[in-house]
């Protein structure tokens, strides 16, 4: 194996690990958990499991896949202003599972040589004096912000689990 | 740039900015925020840096760069079983930057051939038929589990950072 493919793959398996803990999280979540805060008067379980789903969704035109499953969503769980009002936790966990799916079904298509062209938001000029700006790029570094989010998610879960 | 090139750019980076990270955490958590726990019960703060600090001090024995820098720090922070007394503040903030400057330093000196060559826990036999258990890999599952535990201290940071 070729040391392109072989990097391609340890991201590529960190990306799906990554993805495998926050299902498995969704299935030992209860809705009360969901609507727990991480800490007095911070962010709900519920608004990090959304904000993974809109990070998901994003990463369809980013990498050139498709467009986004719910722009509302999406601009609710990622931006400040947005004017929809909260979605419910159960519509939340549907936007994970359908944003999560769906990429993963459209991501195991790209070769190993699609995983290196550039990205959507990066130009053919600035990509041949940058070519770390590439799709691969791109999951890795939405690889390391889900294990952040799930280090929170993590100090909620471990107590339900030793119970 | 060769692909394989570009990707061990990636990881390092990703590795430096995490790094980095904490590095500017230590510089705004005061004593009294080292000693908070991250939820009622929960691990401490300081315990959070000591244990990134412990397996910084592991990957020099991993990586084929070196001996561990503190033993009973390490099995403290990782074990446990570890018989010693907790180590202080001022300790474990030196533990963190000792570990840290001397494993960057440490690493800066390795090739793109020798981050896909295999890391020390793996035998030459397996590493033939799983290439992708090599020092790279090692560096990103690393990059990852610091990204957990920053997301963690990252809940006790906002709040400091927004007054």
């Amino acid at each position: 194996m070729k040391n392109e493919e072989t990097a391609v793959k340890m991201i590529l398996s960190g990306w799906k690990n990554g993805q495998d803990k926050i299902q498995k999280a969704l299935l030992t979540l209860s809705d009360e958990h969901m609507d727990m805060e991480l800490m007095p008067g911070r962010n709900k379980v519920s608004w990090v499991v959304g904000h993974l789903a809109a990070v998901n969704d994003s990463l369809f035109s980013i990498l050139g896949l498709g467009e986004k499953i719910n722009e509302d969503y999406h601009d609710y769980f990622t931006k400040d202003d947005s004017m929809i009002k909260a979605p419910g936790i159960s519509q939340t966990r549907a936007y994970w599972k359908e944003t999560s799916e769906q990429l993963d079904n459209a991501i195991a298509a790209l070769s190993v040589q699609d995983w290196f062209e550039r990205h959507t938001t990066v130009s053919a000029e600035d990509f041949a004096k940058e070519p770390h700006r590439n799709k691969l790029n791109v999951l890795l570094s939405r690889t390391l912000h889900l294990n952040h989010h799930f280090g929170q998610l993590a100090l909620v879960l471990k107590p339900i689990m030793h119970h």
